[in-house]
């Protein structure tokens, strides 16, 4: 969606090592109007594209595909990709069609570019398992690399929304994040209880000022369905969306 | 979905033309679930393998992918790929759920084959009609040939389900076909209302012992939107659904 910073530029690293010298670097910068909510902030989403081109020159981009709208969607366009299982919570429930939205584009983008990999930020997580889900049942032949979050030194996780917190929400948002290392500090000394776990979390996340809680969950990483206790080899994750003033922020740490 | 006949094998020898010496042919067969309801006729869809796999040999065919529905769906497949304007009339009023079963399959085919063509009979129009929509809209990179439709010496359309036809239904089948070539003849004469001709068609096709008719429409052949009158520039294709006995019978005719 453009907008680049570190965490994308990172991306785009990792894509330069996995193609290595012989293969292309393709990168996408789309708004994508379909995953935006009616009341969201598809208007106001930062649109910077020189900027953005000049980053991808320098960091070795071959490709860049910077499509309008309208060369991605007829105005009679009638199909589309839908994902009803792991789509339904955490962002899902509360942004309606937001992932069929994502899903539609990435396959429109797979099947434009023809990639054999494609790297996308861990920071979306659910976006992430929904990809490989998506790819899994509709035989994409495309390879899913998960990327780690990049985070500024206070800890809050690289957005391009980010840009749009005051500075008083600024400060704060770095508490998302020590509220999941508090998770993973519990974890370490032993709590195998989510109830528990989430119980913590849920009191580091509504204790920051201003902070309007969407949703904080302890779940499998891979089906996103919830967890009762973290048990050997089962790959936990604990996910949260808050919203400082007008921003929703997400972030998310494995367990 | 296999059960082979002429007009498959119609398909085929295109395939190998367009293919030519240096490209391949592959045939799918399989005899997908989700593309039936829940009171239609899976379990006794013919399924004569040997018979297809000797067929394919016999005209050229270089792979042919037979897969099990447990190889193309995940137990917890939960991604699909939906119509929502072409598949609302015609078959789609009857069967719901069936066009989304048939993009959601020929999208992953397109996926595991990646052909540079496919070749699809002109006796499924809407089908052909949706595939090549799904094909524009998700913007996979697949030419779609449509292949006219084969037919026995009396006329009727060659289809898989011909089969199952009672001999008594044999004998009448072929005026589905004959209440079309009706239509095409009022169109020659000079006849644009499109009501006017509506009415020979379910007159014709009402008066066939023991059919019941499902619908016969006459639409516009891309978007299949019904006409009013029939205009130079405008591709119409009336298109017809009749069931004699238990056996559900499709054709079309352009106009």
């Amino acid at each position: 969606m453009g907008a680049l910073h570190e965490g994308h530029l990172a991306l785009i690293r990792r894509a330069r090592r996995v193609a290595g010298k012989s293969g292309s670097v393709v990168v996408s910068i789309f708004v994508n109007p379909t995953q935006f909510g009616p009341k969201e902030d598809l208007s106001r989403y930062p649109r910077p594209f020189a900027r953005d081109m000049a980053l991808c020159q320098s960091a070795g981009v071959d490709l860049l595909f910077h499509p309008t709208a309208s060369e991605i969607y007829a105005p009679d366009a009638s199909v589309i990709v839908t994902e009803s299982s792991l789509s339904k919570g955490l962002c899902g429930a509360s942004r309606p069609g937001h992932f069929n939205g994502v899903c539609t584009v990435v396959a429109m983008l797979f099947q434009i570019t023809r990639p054999d990999a494609a790297i996308f930020g861990e920071k979306d997580w659910q976006q992430l398992a929904i990809v490989r889900r998506m790819v899994r049942d509709l035989k994409i032949p495309v390879k899913i690399l998960g990327h780690p979050t990049i985070r500024e030194e206070d800890g809050l996780a690289l957005s391009s929304r980010n840009l749009l917190l005051t500075p008083e929400s600024h400060l704060l948002a770095p508490r998302i994040y020590q509220a999941l290392l508090g998770v993973e500090m519990e974890v370490e000394g032993g709590e195998k209880s989510v109830s528990k776990l989430r119980r913590g979390l849920l009191k580091d996340l509504t204790a920051i000022p201003d902070a309007v809680l969407d949703y904080a969950e302890i779940v499998n990483g891979e089906t996103l369905e919830p967890l009762k206790r973290l048990e050997k080899g089962i790959f936990a994750r604990a996910l949260v969306a808050v919203k400082l003033g007008s921003v929703r922020l997400i972030d998310n740490l494995a367990l």
